[in-house]
């Protein structure tokens, strides 16, 4: 069985690490705070000093951390994985960056005879817990068979995309369509309110045709309860809009809508709901209804 | 059995008609143009010669027409419904227009003793001829009761929302969801193939997670295959983006989604691409990116 080593314990990586020791992976963590690394180490898993030394103890390396620059200076940085690599190594990364970060770290890791894979995960916090996650992969095919029995112990829908940075492509994909979802239900629940329209009737009847979505169902029963426990926090969705609106930008791809919902996330943000979940947009389009 | 009266045989007006002569209702029709009228006289429909006409002769008034001004002139204008009915007729109108329109007809004839029920469809044409149309329904409860043998003659997902214009009102959320939701989808798979990804992979990673729509089911697929046959016309679904629109600005409702995809299907109109179903969004995506 392969050594793992896995590198940020936060809401998601926590979880996952604990569901790779319970299928009997040996287990090396780093974590930048100690707490969440004490409690991996009573499950039984190994606490490391840095990332080199997770990378030196291991055959594959998982990396869950917030952004592009968490990402570059865990694995590119002074005691970093790439310094305590060696020729063989896999690295997984399963946090939401630029696609462009993500190839250039496949290309730094492949000069050195390592391989890696970006993998980022969707389902949020209980799907990290049940070890249901979607994961979105990019990278070479032999790497990504290789990661099978790692990333099964994560997650359910594992799908490999294509070559490095698809995975992320494919996140920055589902990002834009959640965001624009939430905004259309917003949009459609906020002129159903009114115009004095029960919302609650007007989400059950438009689930059974064509309007149907996750979204609608799951974001439209909390924007009508107006509960806005996270689910998948405004600020966190936030920063995969800016990876959205800066890959499009390199592409000099227009993206209109995805735009203008981020643009609509930055005021929610500057109202200090950033902690709340996605649905709460419909706040700011009640806001604006004058209700 | 209650005599009905089906006024409008289009596209969808047509095979719902036939579906109330299959369930066995006596059926008066009338159509501007007259073939519509001969086909469903052969399957044992009675032609008439105005909408006055097909009021003197039935219970329940149907009609299926294009906008609001053509609901306007058939029920309140010269040899109109209106004219033709009497105390106790109930109307049913299974067009999709404004609600301020479908309250004032509800207001006109109830002012007559007559009962109205606004009661738009989706599920377009295999919907109307397969008898499984969703139907949202304003007005009355007893009108609704009423009108139940009626519409699941034609319908399977039948809602009584709430009074007049409800109906309506659902509508217009139905298809602000779908556009945007198109939008969304659209955005997503041009970034996957200027970013050099496979879309239909895309498109099944995301089906499986969060992202999840019908939108993205089959609108996906066709954008992927590049096949735009209706479905559902742009021009029709622009005609209802203008009713959502307007109705927002009778609320002085900010629908800045709204607006924005309903701006580029004016777009899409312009460039001649009416009469294609609405995933043809993706080609205006698809030239704005290059490619």
């Amino acid at each position: 069985m392969e050594r793992v080593g896995f590198i940020g314990l936060g809401i998601m990586g926590k979880p996952m690490a604990r569901n790779l020791l319970k299928a009997g992976f040996p287990l090396t963590v780093f974590n930048r705070s100690r707490a969440a690394m004490d409690e991996l180490a009573r499950d039984g898993a190994i606490a490391a000093d840095s990332p080199m030394q997770v990378a030196q103890q291991s055959d594959v390396v998982i990396t869950c951390v917030s952004d592009s620059p968490d990402v570059e200076a865990v694995v590119l940085g002074e005691n970093g994985i790439l310094a305590g690599g060696r020729t063989g190594m896999l690295y997984i990364d399963n946090s939401t960056i630029a696609p462009a970060t993500s190839r250039k770290i496949y290309k730094a890791l492949k000069a050195q005879g390592m391989d890696a894979l970006d993998a980022p995960v969707s389902g949020g916090d209980i799907g990290a817990q049940q070890g249901t996650l979607s994961i979105m992969v990019g990278g070479d095919e032999a790497a990504f068979q290789r990661s099978l029995p790692i990333l099964q112990a994560m997650g359910k829908n594992i799908v490999h995309v294509g070559a490095a940075g698809a995975g992320q492509v494919t996140k920055a994909c589902n990002q834009i369509v959640v965001a624009m979802t939430v905004q259309a239900v917003a949009e459609a629940l906020t002129l159903a309110k009114k115009s004095g329209v029960d919302p609650a009737k007007v989400r059950s009847a438009l689930l059974g045709g064509f309007a149907q979505s996750r979204v609608l169902d799951v974001h439209g029963q909390r924007m009508i309860d107006g509960t806005f426990e996270p689910g998948f926090k405004l600020n966190l969705h936030r920063k995969d809009m800016n990876i959205v609106l800066q890959t499009g930008k390199e592409l000099n791809l227009p993206l209109l809508g995805t735009a203008q919902v981020t643009e609509l996330m930055n005021s929610l943000l500057a109202q200090g709901k950033g902690e709340l979940d996605n649905s709460a947009l419909i706040t700011l389009y009640e806001f604006l209804a004058g209700l």
